[in-house]
């Protein structure tokens, strides 16, 4: 039998998942991020939590195909990390570094291209090569994943979906300087962000005005009917709905696999996506798929894991 | 000595080039596309001008690496063409049948996808594997390479930047069926449909108001000062800025090499793109770089030979 390890380095603690080489979770565990030092022990503490790992179990070196890492920032194909704020972490090969203290092959991506990957292998996205997965959080994420590798970029910033330009005279300011980014829109703030500006307008009755504002109320409002509910719904879907209409002309996936905190509202959020993204789409991308995805915080550490399968 | 041929399939002509390994254009030439019996002939007289060519230079079929098509369609990965329209065309796979004829390695992929390669080979994109190049021509074209492949998408529409949804309400219908792509803003039709539009609003004077309207002539009215073209050029830039900003935070290219009959006017199409694609594009994606194509009509031929090169 060989094994993987799949770790998803994250802000407060670090995922790690043990797999067989079928995709099999066998096991899985955290340990807290230690951010000191600019983060210099963060390696440390994952090389040596898979080493006891592999002790405590009896495991043998050779038994281990690698170890994939998914980091909260841009890394290049060859494992350059650029800047991982998060982590207090410089530039430096994050490939280079875990492999030597481990003695066994390592591959880095981008956590949220890591988890559209794990998508792919075991979750919403099973059976197909080409995908793009949306993550609706605080932000939007997004990864794509073409013929089944990632699709880094030239500076590891590839299917950064949610800084797509979709509004001009927008005068708030987006979490990455720019304004008017799909993320303003169609990420859980983005949607409290509509619901908040539609209530302003004017005195329409509405549900939402008796309780603190969040994607969840909104979308439990449009299930119950809510008429100013339905408006921000529409709103979101056509902003989200006409982004990934251009998505698809660049890179004409098989699949969305949507996910992520706002993902909760299940699939009416398709409901308000797809008949925009139908009518926007070029005609031979509009045949793209639509799915929930199904790996929650998991996602991270299967995709991590699956990057050492090729 | 070992060569390659490029093979561009156009509505008029078939476009041939001989090439050596290293991408010297040795020799060049055309034959008329046979269009009668649904396109039937055209592989049959591609393959009978290169037995030709090398019985006439005694070039044995083992020096051949291969040959390399560009097709006016959506071509699949495995060479499967799926309608050709202007060709007469419908669903078979054109890598099989030339390669039966010829008895040699064929590949195939879509004219504007197979023109990027191209164009990265020998041309505006020399240096550079992450590239994104845009045809401004009668329509927008586009091909995306990344590390040095085309991406051609899960039904060989990857990289179809004219249809990115730009405008809401349009009224009128773009050639794809869509309202509001690109292509119908910023294509030559498309720079002749903004001028119309602006030079109906009102009764500004400018020396566009004297003379058929086309691309050439609005930018040639930009060079000379003329204030209501510059505001058909900045509307153009808002189009073509916008929507490359949102190309490259999905595939965070290295350069976009913009070509096409537009590109005549020169850098000066720079002059009112790159500010808004600043403005626009997510930081990480903001370095990449513009430069005009360079292989002009031949770029089809270079690309499709560079295709049997890895």
């Amino acid at each position: 039998m060989r094994y993987l390890f799949g770790v998803d380095v994250g802000g407060t603690t670090v995922k790690l998942g043990f797999f067989d080489a079928d995709g099999n979770l066998l096991d899985k565990w955290e340990i807290p991020t230690r951010k000191e030092d600019n983060g210099g022990h963060i390696l440390e503490d994952v090389a040596a939590t898979i080493k006891e790992k592999l002790t405590r179990d009896s495991i043998a070196l050779q038994d281990v195909v690698g170890v994939g890492l998914g980091v909260p920032g841009p890394v290049d194909d060859a494992g350059m990390v650029y800047k991982a704020v998060n982590l207090g972490w410089g530039e430096f090969n994050v490939v280079k570094m875990l492999s030597d203290l481990l003695g066994l092959p390592v591959r880095a991506g981008n956590d949220a291209n890591v988890a559209a990957l794990g998508e792919m292998w075991k979750g919403g996205g099973q059976g197909y090569k080409d995908l793009v997965a949306v993550t609706l959080g605080t932000g939007v994420g997004g990864g794509i994943i073409l013929n089944g590798k990632i699709l880094t970029g030239s500076t590891g910033a590839g299917g950064e979906i949610g800084h797509i330009h979709v509004q001009d005279g927008e005068e708030e300011v987006c979490g990455c300087g720019n304004q008017g980014c799909l993320e303003m829109y169609a990420s859980a703030t983005g949607i409290a962000r509509l619901a908040n500006r539609r209530l302003e307008k004017d005195d329409k009755p509405s549900m939402l005005r008796d309780k603190p504002i969040s994607a969840k109320s909104v979308f439990d409002a449009v299930k119950a009917g809510d008429e100013v509910a339905i408006e921000i719904a529409k709103q979101f879907g056509d902003y989200l709905g006409t982004a990934l209409a251009n998505v698809a002309a660049v890179v004409n996936p098989e699949v969305f696999v949507i996910g992520g905190g706002v993902c909760k509202a299940g699939e009416i959020l398709f409901d308000y996506i797809c008949p925009v993204f139908t009518r926007n789409a070029f005609h031979r991308c509009r045949g793209a798929k639509f799915s929930l995805a199904t790996l929650g915080n998991d996602a991270g550490i299967y995709g991590a894991a699956a990057m050492m399968l090729d």
